[in-house]
């Protein structure tokens, strides 16, 4: 009888499997909302979390008064996916029709985090990586934040990564077809930033929103 | 004792959850790309698919040696997580930190799409989920890849969508902070399409693609 695969390696497309730290790691810091899956008596539920990456886990967090939140903090197995989607693959079939992606699947359990400075600390991390550098530019949370707010961590215990780059595959048979075929790339680029109110609108923009959108411009 | 709240009801920030269709559907037809989450002996896993909306369902595909896809088209639950992020909300308090999004959490299940007629037509949806008017510039799946693919029709039985829009949220007493505060919006653009060779280069932009970037172009 074949042995079963670890649940994270990658069965379809090996060649665009890579299971090292780093590669994981880049995938994750490059995103902000994970989409976390777990089963509750059988019943799948996939919910969108925002998260930090802090060395091999990462931080979540949620409403003391979330009921999924709550069961996620029991321990139970999670499976955690990030993609980001950089390009259209457009082919002369469509079969091979397709993205540029890059993608991470991550297993592991959550637990709380407890500890106040503790929870200080990832809340400012996970406002750090919806921003970076934002943390500094606000208020940390206080006794009463705290204690309407849980914060999780998520051990990684084994992830893969699935990258897509590159051209178009096409069959030969197709190249003579009349079609255009290419790829058309896409990002996330951050608009004019709306102030909140007339005292933030007599404020410079922070240095934090100044350097996201000097990533933005960076992009060709 | 509480009566178990129906699995798609949402618990939290109840005011940004709606359940009619035109919702719902809204945000699936502003998508590609969808978050597939199932359980195996308890065993969550939750995949990135590509998705196109027909009716009440979720088309999907992938590769009969998908040990997943096959797994999932034997008609277990599924719940299948779609969102969209729209800004990020800078608060002058880390608590009120946010972002902006537009998210669908559906739960079903699969069956197999066999007749090929019904495939080929599938595979057609799934092109122009991608990139509307698509599947009219490229060639049809033939009967090698047909029988290469397997297509999942996704049943929705019960969905709802999220939505947080507009501006900051912030607690009185932290106005006076001499913080900035506002929203910066955030939206996927498109960048040069790159032809996949030659041929493809002496050929205009097709309708699809031209009609793509004029949907950036739209965008403030």
């Amino acid at each position: 009888m074949p042995q079963q695969p670890p649940r994270h390696h990658v069965q379809r497309s090996k060649v665009r499997a890579r299971y090292d730290r780093d590669s994981v790691h880049a995938i994750l810091d490059a995103g902000l909302l994970a989409h976390v899956g777990f089963c509750v008596d059988g019943q799948p539920f996939v919910i969108p979390m925002l998260y930090a990456r802090d060395g091999d886990t990462l931080l979540l967090h949620g409403s003391i008064a979330s009921r999924l939140v709550t069961t996620l903090a029991a321990g139970i197995d999670a499976c955690i996916g990030v993609t980001h989607v950089d390009g259209l693959v457009l082919a002369r079939s469509h079969f091979h029709h397709s993205v540029n992606y890059r993608s991470v699947v991550a297993f592991g359990r959550a637990t709380l985090v407890d500890e106040p400075a503790a929870k200080v600390a990832a809340l400012a991390h996970l406002v750090d990586a919806l921003i970076p550098g934002r943390a500094a530019e606000s208020r940390p949370a206080d006794r009463n934040e705290l204690a309407a707010t849980h914060v999780l961590r998520f051990a990684i215990e084994d992830a893969s990564a699935k990258v897509r780059d590159g051209g178009v595959k096409e069959d030969a048979a197709d190249l003579d077809l009349p079609h255009w075929a290419g790829v058309v790339p896409q990002q996330v680029r951050h608009g004019t930033p709306a102030p909140a109110d007339a005292a933030a609108a007599a404020l410079p923009l922070p240095a934090s929103v100044r350097a996201l959108l000097a990533t933005d411009e960076a992009v060709p």
